[in-house]
């Protein structure tokens, strides 16, 4: 079996140690799943007598209403990740740009491609500046960005979004924007009013870190390139989202107040945990989404923390960045209390 | 949004007609999912507020188990046809040989190879026999064979099946055998048992058939390369398989008589349809799953009948295949007599 990269990982988490361990290396939202959704979920199970809708008629139809999109410039597919992979498929890009560190599924799906990377400075608390514009060059088939970036929590501002955007029109690139986790940013802002003005604009999305549903599968892209939307569809089987996940996307996209209330939430509990960390020496990056990447001068603390019941994810293997730095979702107080203390307890330990 | 080309679309029947169709157009066990396999899944949705397991250690677990093979020669998969997507990403043939008809999906993922056809014949009622063994030839990369065959619900002869997989051998080519329909067939041999004596031996199984949950999406297939099992983790995202898939494919491997109990009552059922279709003129193909391929002068036979709330599987668009071809599912004696009723009122409307 190839060597697992991302977090969540807690199923060799539980046959290395056994039992559950407070997870702090997935970035779900720790309200849990709203009872509608997971009530649609429960309700689909009988449904599943049937295959599912291979073009995921209600879904994307509800999905279009609560974005204000039209339905034909949506695809679902089964998780983000799925969509990467038939992205990768369709435009099969030989020069594509990305940014280090960020989420590892881009390159995994681009294998063939010469890829450039756009190295974020530590120095610059990984923000994402002008600098990039100059890396947008005519010889880029595809550019990817993710806003608010994992692992570092940080957004693009709107005004080089754009820009971004214009260059990459020009340069003839695909922009692909990853937006899964743009929800959990207070005042987040959307590319999607931009869709008309930019056809090569791609952005993914996903409900199921906001309800708490990575285990179902489920995302999607938006997009006004129609070519690409069919090319999507036939990039691969046509039965990839499953009745659950569709049952379950029709619901999210019904919901209403709970992402808003989550968000406020979490950004509290961000504010703490940033503070509190701050306070043991680790130095936070200033993020913006419901995980928080941080320095450490310990390079064993993602296993240490692990043989305490606490599971954060060990950066070291993202392009860019280097052993010492982690990534933390936040979650409840209970949660960040018990990373706390693991930590405070590492510490003593050791001095 | 592309053509579809399948059977169990009751979406668009839906979408047109309005209300449910009779749907003899899927090929899924009518008595339903199991009780534990529901209960199962229903109890999974609250595991999905983790991501799934990317090695579905458990569901392997129990598959090795219940079919007496090492979990390591597993490899999991949203469907047989994410794996069979998965498989034609790694293995890339150049040259394939395809029967025709067959399962369309597998000329789907073979985009770019060239592709020969055996054409089963139809006065050798699409049977497939030692004719077929000149046509691996030294320059095939991969064999696709489907057993029970699809649509004609033809089994390949067990001895035959060795011969070929010795061809196959020899020739230096891959043999994928999709079996994901053998459960159905009375006395069905897997060819299980010879994946130590051929490694580039490949098969495909599905429970969703089975025990009624193609709405899930779960498939697997079993092969003693190990390279090509790391090939498959490798070649599309790791988080294919939902958490409520892997917890009914658990529950599938463990359920005991369900399947064997469905096959004898299958078997009497299509033994009542094959008499009553042939009584009424139409030409039944000899199949031996829970599917019948059929011959009718009528070209626009699906269409009467879907008007009268019956959906068939209009078979016009297989390759080796015309107009006037059809296949029905093998569901229950009320199904059967719901589609022999239409029949008739289509025969007595035009007579």
């Amino acid at each position: 079996m190839p060597e697992y990269v991302h977090g969540g990982d807690v199923y060799s988490y539980t046959a290395r140690f056994g039992g559950a361990p407070v997870d702090l290396s997935a970035n779900i939202n720790p309200y849990g799943i709203p009872e509608r959704v997971k009530q649609a979920m429960l309700d689909a199970i009988d449904a599943c007598t049937q295959y599912p809708d291979p073009f995921c008629r209600t879904a994307r139809q509800e999905i279009g209403a609560a974005e204000g999109i039209d339905p034909d410039r949506i695809y679902c597919g089964s998780g983000a990740a799925d969509v990467l992979d038939r992205l990768a498929a369709v435009l099969r890009p030989k020069t594509a740009l990305l940014l280090a560190p960020t989420f590892a599924e881009y390159e995994r799906t681009l294998e063939g491609a010469q890829i450039r990377f756009h190295t974020l400075r530590s120095d610059e608390g990984f923000a994402v500046t002008k600098r990039i514009l100059q890396d947008i060059t005519p010889e880029m088939d595809a550019v990817y960005l993710c806003n608010p970036n994992n692992p570092t929590g940080r957004t693009i501002a709107p005004v080089l979004l754009q820009k971004i955007a214009a260059r990459c029109a020009q340069a003839g690139a695909r922009l692909m924007v990853d937006e899964c986790f743009l929800d959990f940013v207070q005042g987040g802002k959307t590319l999607a009013p931009y869709l008309d003005a930019f056809p090569s604009l791609v952005l993914l999305r996903a409900y199921t870190k906001m309800y708490a549903v990575p285990g179902v599968r489920f995302g999607w892209c938006m997009t006004a390139d129609a070519a690409l939307i069919e090319g999507l569809y036939r990039a691969g089987q046509p039965w990839n989202v499953s009745v659950i996940a569709q049952a379950c996307a029709v619901a999210c996209a019904q919901e209403h107040g709970f992402a808003q209330e989550s968000t406020v939430r979490i950004a509290g509990e961000r504010a703490y945990l940033t503070e509190q960390l701050a306070v043991r020496g680790l130095r936070v990056c200033p993020g913006e989404a419901n995980f928080l990447l941080f320095r450490a001068q310990d390079a064993d603390l993602q296993e240490k923390l692990a043989r305490r019941g606490i599971l954060i994810r060990d950066c070291a293997n993202y392009r860019g960045l280097t052993r010492g730095y982690y990534r933390t979702a936040v979650k409840t107080r209970k949660e960040s209390d018990a990373l706390l203390a693991a930590l405070d307890e590492i510490q003593k330990e050791e001095s």
